[in-house]
């Protein structure tokens, strides 16, 4: 049994550090909404080192880049990848980490003369985050096919900008077609953004699932008027609505308890003034769950609860469907090898699910996946205070290697 | 007994309808926030008429107008007025019927050759709304001294644009000082803004209180986080705060009953995107009753929640007084006054206190002061619905006119 692979962390580390002074902000972090400028002057900077490495470029319609890196054999690529987009307010690893490992992979291969049967592929996928464009992950989804090309292209951000005119502008819209062809398997590599791993002690998560998402805005009518004249029984307050709705759906997490999460992020109220009663409240509901019976049941309790709001305060609430994703299981065969992986390099690791949306669901129904998840300092991320230690990063990359280049040696 | 006098409906409701076209929006409202291009405009107009009346117009230096009807003898002016500052989606006659009333008081008295002893003047008061810069009634509490000149100039709206300088930019900062002397007595016509008189079928206000205001601005801090990955027993969400404590406010005032009012207007989060846990809340709560124990019981009830979410959520809460104003009790003489002109106009009558600040109530401790409320369609004001049937308005009129003639022929 040959010695494991190990990645060049220092090479890494010089990556990531490069990549995080675009679109950075203070106190560490970075602002590369998609289809910003900071984030053309990351895909620049990518496709840069892509082509340092003799990397194959391609460019699809919807702004994915994809660098390849070519096997022995005419197979299909062994693929991994992320995103480098983030949120307004973000941290310089979520995503960035999967799309600099995976250059770091090729580089270190291309050092060792490692041949591989099938190509390695490299994927940097468009608008992960879903912080400027609805629906998240949109440009894996559109990759692999479960959302239209059209569709997508025609989504527009809060400021009506449509999404196909912003790649356009940074320069972005490629000639290759979407749906791509499945690879012959997909493996990222992510920070894990929560603190199961931190709190366990354990370096390395094989990521068996990833929690199912359904997003829903709320616009809320109500009446406005003056806020010392109309008694309280006579309102038609859209900002109370708003945040009794806010508070019911904490209430609703609590009682259907962990791991079901319920979030309200967003909250605008018309016209915001300190004397009148709002007559317009807009809110976003984000809940998510392993099991899909529960996050049903959580949907139809929030929707209930919308019922007997707008019913109690006689305001009018109109829903819209963000998003929706079921929860996903990951190929058990991946999940086995990362552990395999972690326990011939000597690391901890624990099989675990996804909070998170991430680009590899995308690939699942599709081909063999899998994720590998490392440590979150205090299980922050989208923030600037977001943090995985070096070592960490090293333990998830070197693993990366190895399972790639195994996938990549396979004969059929 | 002489006949009562009768004002001009139909000049009255032609400058209404004048002054309506200044910052009209959509739905027959205007948008006069204070200091803006359409409040000078709104200014301007109102500065021609008084000129065209042959009034003596004087601007202080805080941009309140004020037009002087010339009296037989050296006294202090009989005094009535309001505002022409409107909130952002306003209505025509918020204001605009107290200041144009004034100007058909005097064109009719000029008609009708009238002399008094006491000038009656006609004011125009800066920033009554606090739509923009707080405190609210800015222009009348700087006029009678109980706000200085200084701190309101320095005061900036939520763009960081300060009073004074908006005030240079629209030309209004004038000559006159200010404080200046009490008048002889002060008189407010306005809309009630409020479904009482509506309701119980009655024409004609005749107010005795106000009720006192207390404006509180609170910044939540919490720790902004991914929605999917942390766990709601971890969260430090200053959204959910922000939503708890507006809630909680709706339940203090529910506790508390009428006429204890409670309002949570503006409310606004940061990042503000659907799938991060908001890492700052900015909110205002406005309380207010007549009787200021109840008030202080209210604003101590809104604290101790305050405290408490701080404590259960993690979040930092600081508060930031915003506007306070004890209730205000006026003149009972001239309660009398315009229940008696009611009478002898053959108006039905009821004694009542104002839910909303009004410039009056700044005179209230200086000179014998009243106002007369006309009624508001469904209640509605601080909206372009904000609707007085025509005959409300020329009953309101006939009041003043008398009322304001009767004391300016006082000989004192």
């Amino acid at each position: 049994m040959s010695e494991p692979l190990k990645i060049d962390i220092a090479r890494l580390m010089g990556r990531i550090e490069a990549m995080a002074s675009v679109g950075q902000i203070e106190g560490g972090g970075v602002n590369r909404l998609a289809l910003s400028e900071a984030d053309r002057d990351g895909r620049d900077l990518l496709v840069e080192w892509m082509q340092d490495l003799n990397l194959q470029v391609t460019i699809d319609a919807i702004g994915n880049i994809v660098g390849q890196r070519s096997g022995s054999k005419n197979l299909a690529p062994v693929m991994t990848g992320s995103h480098l987009d983030s949120v307004a307010t973000g941290g310089r690893y979520d995503g960035t980490l999967g799309v600099l490992a995976g250059l770091e992979v090729v580089e270190r291969l291309d050092e060792l003369n490692v041949e591989t049967r099938h190509p390695i592929a490299v994927g940097c996928f468009s608008n992960e985050e879903g912080a400027r464009f609805a629906p998240d992950m949109l440009g894996s989804a559109v990759y692999q096919g479960s959302l239209d090309l059209q569709s997508a292209l025609n989504t527009s951000d809060a400021d009506g900008c449509v999404f196909g005119d912003c790649l356009d502008a940074i320069g972005y819209r490629g000639n290759a077609t979407v749906p791509a062809a499945p690879p012959h398997a997909f493996v990222e590599l992510h920070i894990e953004q929560g603190p199961v791993l931190e709190n366990a002690g354990i370096t390395i998560g094989a990521v068996e699932s990833v929690q199912g998402i359904s997003w829903t805005e709320y616009t809320i009518d109500g009446v406005s008027n003056h806020a010392g004249t109309t008694p309280m029984s006579m309102r038609k307050d859209a900002g109370y609505a708003a945040s009794a709705l806010a508070c019911a759906v904490r209430e609703i997490a609590t009682e259907l308890g962990a791991p079901q999460v319920a979030t309200v992020g967003a909250l605008s109220l018309e016209p915001n003034l300190v004397n009148v009663v709002a007559r317009r409240a807009t809110m976003t509901v984000d809940l998510r769950n392993v099991d899909d019976a529960i996050l049903i049941d959580a949907e139809s309790r929030v929707a209930a609860v919308v019922d007997r709001i707008s019913e109690r305060e006689g305001v009018h609430i109109q829903s819209r469907i963000l998003a929706r994703f079921q929860p996903v299981r990951f190929s058990e065969s991946i999940v086995r090898s990362v552990t395999h992986w972690a326990e011939r390099l000597k690391l901890s690791t624990i099989s675990m699910p996804s909070g998170a949306g991430h680009d590899a669901q995308m690939f699942a129904p599709r081909c063999p996946t899998g994720m590998i998840f490392v440590p979150s300092r205090d299980g922050i991320s989208h923030n600037v205070r977001e943090h995985t230690d070096r070592s960490d990063i090293e333990a998830g990359a070197n693993i990366l290697i190895n399972l790639l280049t195994e996938l990549a040696t396979e004969d059929y």
